[in-house]
């Protein structure tokens, strides 16, 4: 048997795990008296585009391509389209030859790195991350390679950036609204990370590839524009997933965009068909894939999540609690009342509160708190923050 | 880069290649003047219930499951579903709790062989053998070892298997009925091949595991019933595919059964769920699985296959070319006019004729004809094959 898959299924994600507690609990408790904010299953509906497109695909039932095996990387009518709408949208250049869909924003990373990676290799990730990241990087026997974050900001710390650069470095993730912080880098983040990068090219004389894991794109609250690696970075990767924007993570469906510009764009394509194909992926699901063009730009009612966070995020502030304000994704990260977030989350559960500490997400002293849940939950929940607060003023 | 996974992109497989040949050729030519059988996908349409289920998901928007993540094995109720209807229809004895979903087939046995083996463990195979096997379990760093047909029946050549069989067998994988041959393994092949496995056990004191990948478990013509691999062997997996049996290629939905009795049956249902992990499958898609237990048991139209097969097998033999009579799936394995297949089907193309040579299924001197296309399609491309016969006459 292989050990190290073994034990990544013995031991499975902390959010899984308080996923499947909270699950129980509901079955005891009851599921409205259980504050489950566990992980990031999206809390509103897709938008009735997205109905009407299925219903209409499925209806077409003579169309047997809605049904049928597509080209390896995707039908290309579907990947000019997504080129298309990201170009315009996001002031950027980008084409559909260089598109790859995949089964959403998970698959997309794993087949990147395993297309980019060779033993040995190093991957930057800033911390707090999102940990599943270094489960797929091992995979490849490349090395995650953490940076702190700014205590404040929640931004990188450049200065460890620079310092973790080494001439192993391959790939460095960015993930934008953040999960678990809800941070949004901006404009001048982006330039930044690229500049280094260009110069530490130079000085190791091989390219760095920059991978946007992009799934919380739109899920941005206050007024940024959000800015796409590839207008500041040639030698970048989007990675997509439609779960979070149209509230599909069931679907599967998602791309990785390589940037035209990137050195070898040729080659990287080819690594990421041949990466696909050795991992099993033969392609993306076919109907959400003609879904695509006729749902792109359209998203759930995000304002909802808005409300939720700002709602959530007052309560919290008003009893006490410190935590970084988050302009996007659908996440608050919280400091913890104690060192041990482990122990604080345990805590949480007696009042029933299901909150992920941070620890899996390297770094430690904070939950994540996914408020991607119906208002009546946060509204709910707040006697129960309080109680846990109250707890620790002892 | 990684070079491994860009050679596998730079050279796509031989059926993709030929696929896409035919594809372009379609657009030069007409649709209907390209005889195009290179690729398994199902000619035929799914039965009108996997339609209707589908609807009638999709019109329960508010029905969150649908279109949400489910557990990383999949929905209990999907996976006790299928258990019950395996261990009914073909008299074996599976559980829900050992069912792990899957994105189809190809996704079933990437994710067994992560999960399984260890680098330079060695997996055995019986060519002709579905040529994907050797870039999946090469990507684990194991060793593909082939075992040849007896070349009349096309069945596994024993005292080769006997001689292949070491110490570092891991896994051997058996395809029935087979890609490419349409051979069907009757039980006393299956009963033959676990007495041999179960000796081998015990000399070497490890388990070896029987996969069997079952995708055309459903297409047999003849009235043969299908032994099931759990019936026979407890050391077993199956690893089933939807896409031929209800002609859903692109909806990527499957599953892997793992034998109740199977050694450590528990540690191998963890290191899937781990090795799904690490390859970066989230869950299969939701949607399609909670299709799956409308839909057990039934099938499109397979009499249009069988069909099919009764016509292109006795015109090519009126013709004068040599083949296996196929039970089952949807392929003619023909031998080549001459030992050079590649040169055959190639000289095919000229006659409008896309078929696959056999080099690539670790077999050489024949080709492969997937005849899940349209009746007139054959009975249109006879003319084209009494040609390419004739230029061999010459």
């Amino acid at each position: 048997m292989n050990q190290r898959n073994l034990e990544h299924g013995k031991k499975p994600s902390k959010i899984r795990e308080l996923f499947e507690i909270a699950k129980k609990r509901k079955e005891k408790y009851g599921i409205d008296n259980v504050y489950d904010f566990s992980i990031g299953n999206p809390s509103i509906p897709a938008p009735e585009i997205v109905y009407e497109t299925l219903r209409d695909l499925i209806d077409k039932s003579s169309n047997e391509e809605v049904h049928f095996y597509t080209s390896n990387p995707g039908d290309l009518s579907v990947r000019n389209a997504i080129a298309e709408y990201l170009s315009k949208t996001y002031h950027t250049e980008l084409k559909g030859d260089y598109i790859f869909m995949t089964c959403a924003a998970a698959a997309a990373l794993s087949i990147s790195f395993n297309a980019l990676l060779e033993k040995g290799d190093e991957v930057i990730v800033f911390a707090p991350f999102f940990p599943e990241y270094s489960i797929l990087i091992e995979h490849t026997d490349a090395k995650t390679v953490i940076v702190k974050p700014d205590s404040k900001t929640f931004l990188p710390d450049f200065d460890d950036f620079k310092n973790k650069i080494s001439p192993k470095t391959r790939i460095v993730v960015i993930n934008s609204p953040s999960n678990p912080t809800g941070v949004v880098y901006k404009e001048d983040t982006l330039i930044k990370i690229s500049e280094i990068l260009k110069e530490k090219e130079k000085e190791f004389n091989h390219p760095i590839y920059l991978i946007a894991d992009d799934p919380y794109r739109e899920l941005i609250y206050d007024d940024i524009d959000f800015p796409i690696v590839t207008r500041y970075y040639d030698n970048s990767l989007i990675c997509y997933s439609f779960s979070k924007s149209v509230s599909l993570p069931g679907a599967r469906i998602g791309y990785i965009a390589i940037n035209p510009k990137a050195k070898d764009v040729e080659d990287i394509f080819f690594a990421i068909c041949g990466a696909s194909r050795a991992l099993g992926y033969v392609c993306a699901p076919s109907l959400y894939q003609f879904m695509i063009p006729h749902i792109l730009g359209k998203t759930s009612d995000l304002s909802i999540y808005k409300k939720n966070r700002d709602l959530l995020y007052s309560e919290l502030k008003n009893i006490g609690y410190e935590m970084i304000y988050p302009d996007g994704a659908f996440y608050i990260f919280m400091k913890a009342l104690e060192d041990d977030a482990e122990k604080f989350a345990l805590n949480a559960l007696d009042y029933n509160l299901v909150i992920v500490p941070s620890d899996s997400f390297g770094y430690k002293g904070y939950v994540r708190i996914a408020y991607c849940v119906k208002e009546e939950i946060i509204n709910n929940s707040i006697p129960s923050f309080k109680k846990l607060y109250e707890r620790y003023q002892k």
